[in-house]
């Protein structure tokens, strides 16, 4: 391994939320550092992170400076600025590559390259204008999920559409962003895989959990998921493929639903997930610690799971539950350090733990 | 639960090496902030810690805005001077409190003090010369281990003597600091129990570990260790004795020897503590979490073990072995960011976890 980065040697990441925390912790467990590059103010990640630089995607000198300063880059989000990743990349590496980013930051060209890979995704089709959508309701029929190509996260920028009617209204809300559409999927449960793969090139996946959303948010990641083998089989064959195929290197989330037909995916991230924070208390390494490892160049870690994890996101006044949770057994609370409590936002998780069964 | 600290709040942490490091990271977990006080460059707690002070414990201006700067105060080392914890102490209370501290700092009042509760310890003396010395040994036979009664960690301090003729120049050594001289103590196993006390009184303590010892320095700790379960009980039941008498808030290390007339108390801790290592990968809630929970005055968390851990000091050139243990099949590495790496000097740890037997 000699790629392999020495304990003292800085990661940087873009992007100072929980997901930038979290990594920042796995880092220090490594005896390394972390640099967290953040435009907001109070970023959560900044309170564990060795360095913080808050400046914007659009400062180059800032940019410049905090890739100087650090050994390689990876990030907590895949909607960073081309232009911000054109500065970076002329002197450090980013870690997963910009194909990777490319691919994901437009649900077009994920979809596009997805089938390409030979994967089942929804049913899709470019809306460019009302009769792109008119045209893909009716071969696909309704209910159906008009979802901007770009920006989209935690159902925002979506709309679904139950009615054929409904389609100009749709394209209205979206206030003309490029979009795509996507046709219904009978799924008997959603899942995800979380798969890494190293400098090197070996692959690992964590147990698929099985997620709850809700108005578009995750609420709930339950491992083992009640899935037949097979089907873990098949999540662990199709998330090795994709991450074979963009040569990546890191940590990425593969949201893919149970149909009678076999895994259709629904999405990927190229990053550390939500519905992976169970690993936290359910495997020796964590999905945080796998991803700082791939991107330090280090060989993969121990993935194997210990313990059945329910993960709970505490999203807004779930707060308000902390006192509670922090007395119930088996229970290891994870808090982000966000300084306000919001509808909606995900202030932070908590890890249910029990026994193998 | 009126006195918990809500997250956003602050500990203070005084000492910055991996034990303060470590609460740091346990701290994050529950969104509370941390700000470390020590008076050496490049603490490896200050790479994970919200804010850092970097000054001396007699600098008490420096300990006044420290101390304004936090809601409550943690140490993770003993020897803090009493004058800088009596400026501290006028503004935020300290945790554990300050008799832990007076009967720790001192291994003849920490031997008084469990003599007096009834728990057995090795045979002692208060050594104030070269007659007193001459008349331990003669009571107590030999070997037996000369002490300095402060200042001692990791065998440092410390003279074995094994003929009564040795007695002057053992002294010698000693330089005239005042000492202990502790008898032999014939046992089979030492052992360890991680304690820990809340706010409101309740005890939590996780399960004893066995450790060894090689030149003074802990190597290796592993559980569970392989004594019989009265053995654990009673270990449990003199951890809670010890934190019961001293209305102790926060987690304590007791080190203990397995003899065939039952338990000897070697030494205690008033702090997280190297045996208790095992513990971040071997229940939902460690032993740092558990010190910060109880510091902060949250509710002790499950401190249930899920796994058997071996857990190993990486200590000096054992970093050279961090490629092979970063490959190995269920070791989790824990490195503490120290610049230099030096002979004898605690590098990080491995937790080598294998399922419950």
């Amino acid at each position: 391994m000699t790629d392999m980065l020495a304990p003292g040697a800085t990661i940087g990441i873009l992007g100072g939320g929980q997901l930038g925390r979290m990594l920042a912790v796995a880092a220090s467990r490594l005896g390394l550092k972390t640099h967290v590059f953040e435009p907001g103010a109070n970023p959560p990640a900044g309170q564990v992170a060795d360095r913080l630089t808050m400046a914007g995607y659009d400062d180059a000198e800032a940019l410049r400076t905090f890739a100087e300063a650090v050994d390689v880059v990876t990030y907590e989000f895949e909607n960073i600025p081309t232009s911000a990743l054109d500065v970076i990349e002329a002197i450090r590496p980013i870690r997963p590559g910009r194909e990777a980013l490319r691919v994901s930051q437009d649900r077009l060209s994920e979809k596009d390259y997805l089938s390409e890979l030979g994967l089942t995704t929804a049913p899709y089709a470019d809306i460019t204008d009302l009769a792109s959508l008119e045209a893909a309701l009716a071969a696909f029929g309704t209910p159906a999920i008009l979802k901007t190509r770009r920006f989209g996260y935690d159902g925002k920028g979506q709309v679904r559409i139950t009615d054929a009617a409904q389609a100009g209204d749709a394209l209205g809300e979206l206030q003309g962003a490029p979009a795509v559409l996507e046709g219904f999927v009978d799924f008997s449960a959603e899942i995800s895989i979380i798969g890494a793969r190293g400098l090197d090139g070996a692959v690992a996946c964590f147990d698929p959990g099985e997620n709850i959303h809700r108005e578009g948010i995750l609420r709930e990641t339950t491992v083992p998921a009640a899935i037949p083998a097979s089907l873990r089989t098949d999540a662990v064959l199709l998330a090795a493929k994709i991450l074979g195929a963009l040569d990546y290197v890191g940590v990425m989330g593969v949201e893919l639903f149970v149909t009678p037909k076999g895994l259709v995916v629904n999405e990927i991230a190229p990053r550390v997930h939500n519905s992976g924070h169970w690993t936290q208390n359910g495997c020796a390494v964590d999905q945080f610690e796998q991803h700082i490892r791939a991107v330090a160049g280090w060989p993969l870690g121990d993935g194997q799971r210990h313990s059945n994890v329910v993960m709970e996101n505490l999203i807004g006044d779930d707060m308000d539950r902390v006192p509670e949770l922090a007395k119930r057994s088996g229970a290891a609370l994870h808090l982000y350090g966000k300084a306000e409590t919001r509808a909606g936002r995900k202030m932070g998780h908590v890890n249910l733990v029990t026994p193998l069964s």
